[in-house]
């Protein structure tokens, strides 16, 4: 170091060090650990390393800036300006060298690892750090005197340009690769996947010269009932869409259950599955690519969180073990696999997959996912997650220590198994009151924020029409029965004598609620029957039992709160959803909405790689409690039933609703509605 | 150590060490690093660790052996040898235990790492360390309150019982794995892949119990003009058959440069090519197992050596830059890689493919498998190692340095663009004599040994018929012609009334020389042509040609020996070669022949992983030099047209024989014969 080095500070990293004078801004970030990007290797092509110097007296630092700290601009920057523009103030890290003392901001949009702001603020940011990214590089042209193959100098190139280690490629890659080359005039840009845990990074695609097209990724949720997939940029994160579709392995069973016994009564069942999900995948790459207008091709990685019979399906494996004790999974551990070997035909023909662990043979690669997004783990009060889908995923627990468990709650809460349930779209019942006086209900549908009392309602829901109830619409309707007094706490629907409205109605031997009634005009007729009842408080009791049984386990009585996590997490009340009795009574506002965790999960492992090594440490230390065999989860499931619940008090619950305490068990309801609340 | 220890002492390793009473033979070898196989792990049930005690006094050894120094036979010793019968003197080393001092000797067949020994003394014997092999193992069941996948708990067992570190599965094994761990009650035998270089073990097979059937390899020499292959037992390195095919693709061109050609000229004629060959392979692989009587799923792993167009035709890529300098190669490392992808179906579906590295862009792997057979890095004095094919693959050096280069010399060598040229199969003329006084030949055909001249020759041949000539039977008659004076040193073949034998036919304005003529009774008419000695001429100028660069490049002008390798190799006469001047001048007993060194090399390879990595290392320090640029090369060639040689001395050869000094260029043969020997 001489005494003409000139002292260089990042903000906002406060890294800071001497370097000769003439450094290039980059080459000083580089020697310090800035995060400050770059593509193009400080070749002035990509402009991925734009920072801003500042002038004047940083006393904070402890320095001046004079106004020839750094080199005039140079024609690679002045190009690159008239060409694309630049922000004003802005240099190129590359070209621009350290004249003198300065201070230099690199602004978030240049830095490598920069973080993702997403709308919601129950949502975590995700720091980018994506397995899969862009690198420009020149090659040596090849001589006949010193022969190495045309791979072997890009595996050069890219060790001392981008310290990228024993590179790999495919058979079809290595076909494209000469053709690149020379096309490219010896310099190209190659889409590099890091290669998870040891393994060896790999070249997925090769494009001529400098690139900066897209690079995208799928986080794919594959569920019992929806497969919903995020497509995310791999170079910032952002989401550019988001779609789903419903699992097509519906047709060989509604719950995972059904579909293991369709494997076992049927030889070559689960590869008939396979195939379906498979495709269904296929296909929604592909719708998902035209909704963002982009080319499919450039999906590159895919990520999928999914519970183990859907895991197991995806993967082409016979799913029969998980169908009884000891419910062993094939594989338990993260799978790295090209997109070909799950016959993913649609995406990039290197395209590679990552499918998070599974935590046991009931909690899935989901749960894996939501505690990724939850962090269960790094939290410092006790808190109960539960991910409301076809099965259910529940994790319980703080820093300390975390549980989880799966019950098998069936479709009820995804309005499947409800007489006019249908899943959440337009002209679906979403939101549902009852005036506990009048017994009369009002409700809003999906494409409108109306009441169905307003005004302008009915022009509102032309359109869509009034045609079923979604998952969350069911949870308030027979929460708010259960408000209005029209329900007791057994479950059962009681009379019109004995609740004093007409939408009561006799359906044989029991009654149901009407919500909506347009048949007279040739439109729906809407009602909570009570096999609807029944079926959500199967669903409602499952839930619940889990959720007991982590707190036995946990030795405890109460939670600090509730994250509710799934699909429709989002839309229910929590109100409702305690009123129900499907989690256990805690203050309202420790209530909270985490949305879709499992995909959020997925989009994390997609934009982090390093996160990925993380939940799968983490996932060791869950401790898994096997609902299936446990005695304990029966007594649960039993006591459960009622609503909000046989004998577990709700405190919290009673401080702001009274539950009206009626019975209609004499009113000839038969036998079923027995139970009464004490 | 407690002074109650034996002392155990094993031959022929000399490997000794002080064991406590009681342990089983197999633990002490393990502990001394002892060559002792074992595939069940030391259940007693493989009988792989069979050794032979030896008890009296070992003066040598300071040890007396007392008659009860190991344990008295046990029930799984007594039972194996009544089911399958056991040596006299051995025991099993699982099974027995050390109770005083010892002297164990481990037979061969008891060695993981035999020697397999080969029946010809100039073939070298290969140290069996393949890279698949079967181990035995026995999983921990699955436990619900501590669920793990069966694959991880395989995977445990591996490494505790086998120090097998980080296993990898496909998925199509990951199906399997299930049914075959509960139909073995938790016991299996699996084949494991170890992984070339750093890369993961991966189990390519799983079977249930305790299995010991076959596990077999493929060596493959693809050439341009035959594929041959060698089916290999994996487990001793035995050769259970070996076959060959033509090579398809000859409907695209008869040599490299012309399919490269088709390549260039037919849009998509590399993939036709690649489709050909590959089809070929999986053709071949059938037939080489039902030779065998094996099933071809029992084939796990296929080492290739082949030129580097058919490296690139092979792999799928398009071989045009091999057509014009700078010849870059797309890839030139080794690689490893599924057979799958390379879509060999007729074998294993998990199988591997491992292809050695190519050397440059004209010399091949096979060239470096012909390296790792013949090693001339590892010998004292210079060898010159010619490889002889449609390509002909050269080596020169000694410990200190080696050069490579390839030289193009067409199929005429074998056999191919000669008038009545054939494959060297029943029925072929592969010697011929011809006698200098008389000028009548004779001559010997593949089926038979006897001479043409023989009784019973006729007789002998009636089956096979006498269809044509070989490679080898080319060189010999045109060089016999050259020593019977009916060939003058410039390639001319002699009138009738030149040479005073009606058997010099006029053929137009040159003459045939008759071999064999059984027109007149329907059969063949075998001539050698003056084309066919123009086709020997220019496949000899091109050999000696390239040989003498690298002796330039070396700084040489005599070699200290000659191998000849190539698949007819070990047909030519060494005498017969240097008359022709295929090879430069050495005493005759220097000249021997490799057989299908290229072949042995990819046998090499698959019995031995560890020698993998040393070839690869050798290829990096080999020397390649570019014939197709080298202005000298083509000066050798137009010198090397004469035979032997228009300029080079041939001491050893004029000291066995003396060419008779003719010229027939007046005889009306034309412009072609004008260079005459000085």
């Amino acid at each position: 170091m001489s005494s003409q080095d000139a002292l260089v500070i990042f903000t906002p990293s406060g890294k800071r060090g001497r370097f000769a004078l003439g450094t290039p801004v980059l080459t000083a970030a580089r020697q310090l650990g800035v995060d400050l990007d770059s593509v193009c290797g400080g070749r002035g092509i990509c402009s991925k390393c734009q920072i801003t110097p500042s002038y004047g007296d940083f006393p904070k630092h402890g320095v001046s800036v004079e106004s020839d700290a750094l080199t005039e601009w140079n024609s690679v920057e002045e190009r690159y300006k008239s060409k694309r523009g630049m922000a004003p103030g802005r240099r190129l890290g590359c070209q621009a060298q350290v004249m003198g003392d300065v201070v230099i901001d690199v602004p978030p949009e240049s830095q490598v690892h920069k973080q993702v702001i997403r709308k919601s603020a129950t949502q975590r940011d995700i720091v980018m750090d994506p397995a899969t990214r862009l690198l420009y590089v020149e090659v040596a042209e090849p001589d006949m005197h010193e022969p190495t193959g045309d791979f072997e100098r890009l595996a050069t190139a890219l060790d001392t340009q981008w310290q990228v280690k024993d590179l790999t490629a495919g058979l079809p890659l290595m076909r494209r690769l000469q053709p690149a080359l020379r096309k490219g005039e010896w310099k190209v840009t190659v889409a590099i996947h890091k290669g998870n845990h040891d393994a060896s990074p790999r070249i997925l695609d090769i494009f001529p010269g400098f690139y900066e097209g897209g690079l995208y990724g799928l986080a794919i949720d594959l569920g019992s009932t929806t497969i919903a997939a995020h497509l995310c940029d791999l170079r910032d994160g952002s989401v550019l869409a988001s779609s789903g579709l419903m699992n097509p392995q519906i047709r060989f069973g509604e719950d995972l259950m059904s579909r293991v016994s369709y494997a076992m009564m049927n030889p070559g069942g689960d590869v008939e599955m396979t195939r379906a999900v498979r495709e269904a995948i296929n296909a929604l790459a592909t719708s998902i690519a035209t909704e963002a207008n982009i080319d499919p091709a450039l999906i590159y990685e895919v990520v999928f969180v999914c519970n183990p019979v859907m895991h197991h399906l995806l993967l082409g494996i016979d799913p029969v073990e998980l169908g009884q004790a000891p419910f062993a999974l094939a594989t338990s551990g993260s799978m790295s696999l090209d997109a070909k070997e799950l016959d993913l035909t649609n995406i990039n023909t290197a395209a590679r997959v990552y499918i998070l662990p599974c935590i046991a043979g009931h909690v899935g690669a989901d749960a894996a996912a939501v505690a990724l997004s939850e962090e269960p783990n790094k939290s410092k009060d006790m808190v109960l997650i539960v991910d409301v889908g076809t099965n259910a995923e529940i994790l319980l627990g703080n820093e300390t220590r975390v549980l989880a468990c799966s019950s098998p709650t069936g479709p009820a809460f995804e309005g499947a198994q409800i007489s006019s349930g249908q899943r959440a779209a337009p002209g679906a019942i979403e939101r549902v009151e009852i005036d506990p006086v009048t017994k009369e209900p009002r409700f809003k549908v999906i494409g409108s924020d109306l009441w169905s009392t307003d005004a302008g309602f009915d022009e509102a829901t032309k359109q869509t029409g009034i045609t079923g109830i979604c998952g969350s619409g069911i949870i308030e309707a027979v929460a708010e029965l259960r408000l209005a007094g029209l329900l007791d706490p057994g479950g059962l629907i009681g009379s019109p004598d004995q609740t004093g409205t007409a939408r009561c109605s006799p359906e044989g031997r029991t009654h149901s609620y009407i919500l909506h009634d347009a048949s007279a005009t040739g439109g729906a007729r809407i009602m909570v029957t009570q096999g609807d009842i029944r079926a959500i408080q199967l669903a409602k009791s499952a839930l619940y039992a889990g959720a007991r049984l982590l707190m036995d386990e946990m030795g405890i009585d109460h939670v600090d709160r509730v994250t509710l996590a799934g699909a429709f997490g989002a839309h229910i009340s929590p109100k409702h959803a305690m009123v129900l009795g499907m989690i256990p009574d805690v203050p309202l506002d420790k209530v909270t909405s985490a949305g879709n965790a499992a995909g959020t999960g997925a989009r994390i492992a997609l934009c982090n790689i390093g996160l990925r090594n993380q939940i799968e440490a983490t996932v060791h230390n869950i401790h898994k409690v096997e609902t299936a065999i446990e005695p304990r989860f029966q007594e649960h499931f039993v006591a459960a039933n009622a609503i909000p619940h046989k004998t577990d008090p709700f405190p919290n619950l009673n401080s702001i609703v009274t539950l009206p305490d009626v019975s209609f068990n004499a009113g000839g309801a038969g036998s079923e509605g027995r139970r009464r609340r004490r």
